[in-house]
């Protein structure tokens, strides 16, 4: 990872949040511009964000909708977001689909991807995660039908590791692995490594 | 975007490249690196990419995948990515597909973030294109079933913008403009600006 930019390299999703730091509005606005500004096809910016912060609103009816592992850690992140894509027509609108066509839920990873390298430099970790009862959230935050709840984004500081639990503390310390590049990266055909 | 860091503020897509500049393979690494890096739902990494650099296998026949619109500026690229995204389960190994489930699409889209983060870090260009025929590009690369090519991503290096073609030119010079934020980011419940 050594030619890595360093916002790339240091990436990582910490499961020790610190439940005593909070995100003030102006630093989940930065957050949010991030995302924002990142591309997608026709510029059809097809993801909306649902934004709680650590007792605020919507919180708890988020965190009802974790499953059982996630509820070990998310309620210590700062402010937990849900990323929603828009994957299928709007009635009201049904010729913007053209542009996005499938590609909202892809967007939407571009636009978390672009909040989590402007959250690194700003020194803060994202953890993101998909156990949780989409439909639920759907109904909770009564997001239209054509839309789709894909993604939780946790975001917060990292620690106080000491006082952890050990479950989590064991989580963490797992080698972080990837895949070797001859697995996924091709030339010429389908599986004939680059 | 005065907050955002430099690396996202300076990210756009341009379609003027320089047909000169050539991507050598251990930058190609470097980015493909970044993209190795993303995090993914249980680390699944559900995503491939098929490699081209102009004038080298695949490439013509990536380009002839291409709709009009982008035969005029993506040739131009020192380097032509097929993003490929697993979206149904492995015949041969049925169980992985718990893991990657519908994230698929979504997962491609952190990895190339990741990769254009890392580009705009090293001076390079990132820009991406939906405007190709699928079926064709899995024909011609032997794309397993289970597996979609999802996104096209031309890599090089800007410039020179006096001898380009004057629709080129005309497109870099529209205004980059995005949503209000009020749009698409929530509180509490959706359609409520945040």
């Amino acid at each position: 990872m050594s030619d890595l930019h360093p916002l790339l390299a240091h990436r990582w999703s910490p499961s020790i949040l610190d439940p005593e730091h909070t995100l003030d509005r102006a630093d989940l606005e930065t957050l949010l511009t991030a995302a924002r500004w990142a591309p997608s096809s026709g510029n059809s910016q097809p993801w909306s964000f649902l934004v709680t912060v650590r007792g605020g609103p919507g919180h708890q009816a988020l965190l009802g909708t974790l499953t059982r592992g996630n509820r070990a850690w998310v309620p210590q992140a700062s402010a937990v977001l849900l990323g929603i894509a828009q994957t299928a027509p709007d009635p009201d609108n049904p010729e913007q689909w053209q542009q996005i066509g499938l590609h909202a839920e892809y967007a939407l990873g571009l636009s978390v991807a672009q909040l989590t390298v402007q959250a690194t430099s700003m020194g803060l970790v994202v953890h993101q995660f998909a156990g949780f009862d989409r439909a639920a959230a759907a109904t909770e935050f009564a997001v239209p039908a054509h839309h789709r709840p894909v993604i939780g984004v946790a975001i917060g500081r990292h620690g106080p590791v000491e006082d952890a639990d050990p479950a989590l503390r064991q989580k963490e310390a797992r080698p972080r692995v990837r895949k070797p590049m001859e697995e996924f990266v091709f030339s010429g055909s389908w599986g004939t490594p680059w």
